[in-house]
């Protein structure tokens, strides 16, 4: 990751230089834009419309299909230009049945959901004894082969965090752990969800087989499912499940990103591009992760729009198969990787308010950083010296040294909810997705007009 | 109902009378036991235990045996007398698969729960058009038979209440939707789920089939399904389903009461009978409903104890089968009803504070209130002029004329998670379930020992 740059605006955020009063007072124009998006509505009607005529939409399947043909009409109807599906083809994982119940000594059934790339267990399901591990330390502390014919337990102790920074923490659980286990011989492994809440909702997500490891069942317990089973193991005696996990892999099923563009002035001065993903995890119907991205980056860009014909082009990128690995990401960098990019950003961390803003531009671009902080203070926004760091659908672009802006969102409730069957459109807060479409607005205005040379390529 | 007695009581509520101050100083043996009992274990050992060892406990089913097996041994290492099993029969609902899918024009899942005695369908389940009625009243002024082949899905706007009352309200629609929907040709009926929260936990609970009414497949939607089902209606569209809900009747199974007692000095002085259930719905743990009410009911009667030999037998009720009829509140009524009973009280409101004590007294019985809500009033609760009204488990001692106190517990969070898979241990929080201790010990100390006689028979 490129390193913040120093200079007059680690100075400006630390106070300690004085403010040219020009730079503070946001032009006119953009003050119209802040103020017309925070009435906005078609974020709203976006994320409303997906995911109640399409719903969940997994990764390289007919409802990702679908989610396509919904959002190029949708983007079509809104005035977007050059709207198109840039198809790719993937390997998908289904899932199947996620049963689990105690055999003995409490007899009852567990609540959980196998995790993405899970191994099958055969229909009738498996049989065997609880180990449990407090933390995916204590996991990989266990001495080779010791866990051979045992079904791994992990727990952990995840907090809610504004900036979600627990989820990298506390998500090497549900990455690594399977891997770890299948290793030390056990028959299949349970986690903890990665999660903060306390409803009976698992939280899926993919996870990876490290090279050579042969795939095991993997499944994560919702919070006071896990919390139960600690409970159990806490009394001393052998703990037995019975665990039906049935799931299969399809090979080449097409997927496929949306793009679509507001056509800028300079085609010489790179895109911007503002993606978001289009894919959900399978439960349930994908409103915050990741609907309300794409509805306030389309919204945001016809916001942006508002103020009148824009130096460069918009490009909203509604990626395909994030979830499972950053497919449509991949698929666009490989495509478009070389045309001149001028800035890349991502919405993807739900859709409660912005709260802080991060940079990753190239050196001498201040001013730029600047005027984009001005725009957003009016909307409660910080500006922070971390440097931005993008999502998964822009990683190619990023790494490729492409200048990014993070709109960071309040991460506090955001792990209540995420990859569960609880994504619902009811979690979204209408005030907050605006206040999101506002800032999106102003820096995509900011960004797309600037007159400052950015970009590669 | 008997009506609420007016005179001294009623002035003092309203501080229309000047009170004598031995009446609002409470005995020091009473303070001593609130403060004892607000660092009670025993209730959150009780509920932990049951919830965790025997966890889902639906009556009439093996489940609920284990329960009593449990209660009965505990009960016994607490150290109270008497402890036995009331077995008695019943028929029993069970539930099957319940699922749900949108056929057209938006495919996909939906998720519910079947309702108690809700007919099957066939296993390949069944097909048809939905019909939305926004209220259970515009589900009664549909035409006779104006459903025929329909599936009919009434909501309502039920919210949140201290007092629970708006269960009463919009329960109507579970406890009498499915026999109206059946009257007028409906093939099925879906309701939105009775409860307060926007999880995707759906709210079960029994429903009778009105006298010559056909029983139909009936099932509750959870509240984001039910908010995401009348979107699809609202567009106007034919909305059609596939609908899932296999169950089964079993005839005569066994369940039963466990009774316990701490016995008084006088035995010619009533029995004070503290009431709880033992069973659960099928989906949760049964923490809140009610493994809770009766931890805090075992608790209380060992903390009101502490302060030496009581006057009156407290005899704690551990009801089988609440949940589906109030069959153990029955059984105990028929083989007890007619020995002296000097109170009837019951905790089955969850486990949060208890807030306010209502009472229904014989006449010139305010002494004894008053030394109640004297002895109450430093746990931060208050008097009403409402008349105790008990519960399903007392319900046939209330309506013999058994005196009732109710001590009324917050039920603003409760109907989040009445009845849902979500009715697990976490729910409850420690300190609120201590004060429902003390208030009870406090209570029931008060009246086992009250001089006055009390009760009938």
């Amino acid at each position: 990751m490129q390193k913040i740059r120093s200079g007059t605006l680690a100075a400006l955020l630390l106070g300690s230089i004085s403010t040219p009063s020009s730079l503070l007072a946001a032009p006119s124009s953009v003050e119209t834009i802040r103020v017309t998006a925070l009435a906005d509505t078609v974020a709203m009607d976006f994320t409303e419309g997906l995911t109640t005529e399409v719903g969940p939409r997994p990764a390289g399947t007919p409802q990702e299909a679908r989610a396509r043909d919904w959002a190029v009409a949708k983007l079509k109807s809104l005035g977007f230009s050059n709207v198109r599906v840039e198809p790719y083809t993937m390997p998908v994982w289904l899932r199947g049945r996620d049963e689990a119940r105690v055999i003995s000594p409490f007899p009852q059934n567990l609540v959980l959901a196998a995790l993405g790339n899970s191994a099958s267990t055969p229909e009738k399901g498996i049989d065997g004894e609880v180990v449990y591990f407090p933390t995916l330390a204590d996991l990989e502390a266990a001495p080779e082969a010791s866990l051979k014919g045992k079904i791994v337990f992990v727990s952990h102790a995840m907090h809610a965090t504004q900036d979600g920074s627990s989820y990298g923490t506390f998500g090497a659980t549900r990455r690594q752990g399977p891997s770890i286990a299948s290793k030390k011989g056990a028959i299949a492994i349970l986690i903890r969800s990665i999660g903060t809440d306390n409803h009976r909702q698992p939280h899926t997500g993919v996870q990876m087989w490290a090279d050579g490891v042969k795939p095991i069942p993997a499944a994560a317990l919702s919070v006071p499912d896990a919390e139960q089973l600690a409970r159990m193991v806490a009394r001393g005696q052998p703990v037995r499940l019975h665990l039906t996990l049935t799931s299969k892999m399809l090979k080449d099923q097409p997927s496929g990103n949306v793009v679509a563009e507001i056509p800028g002035g300079d085609p010489k001065a790179g895109v911007v591009v503002a993606a978001c993903h289009l894919d959900s995890w399978d439960q349930g119907t994908g409103a915050i992760d990741d609907g309300a991205g794409c509805g306030i980056v389309a919204a945001a860009a016809l916001q942006a729009a508002k103020g009148g014909p824009l130096r460069r082009t918009i490009l909203i990128l509604m990626a395909g198969a994030e979830e499972v690995g950053g497919n449509g990401g991949r698929a666009y960098y490989d495509a478009h990787g070389r045309e001149p990019h001028a800035m890349a950003m991502e919405s993807d961390f739900g859709a409660d308010r912005v709260w802080r803003v991060d940079f990753k531009l190239p050196q001498n671009h201040d001013a730029l950083a600047r005027r984009i902080i001005a725009g957003l203070a009016p909307l409660g926004i910080g500006a922070s010296r971390l440097p931005a760091g993008g999502g998964s659908d822009i990683e190619p672009l990023v790494k490729a040294g492409v200048p990014v802006v993070d709109l960071q969102q309040d991460g506090t409730r955001y792990f209540d909810i995420h990859h569960t069957p609880d994504d619902t459109l009811d979690k979204i807060d209408p005030a907050q997705l605006q206040q999101n479409v506002a800032a999106w607005a102003v820096a995509l205005f900011e960004i797309a007009n600037a007159p400052e040379s950015l970009g590669v390529n």
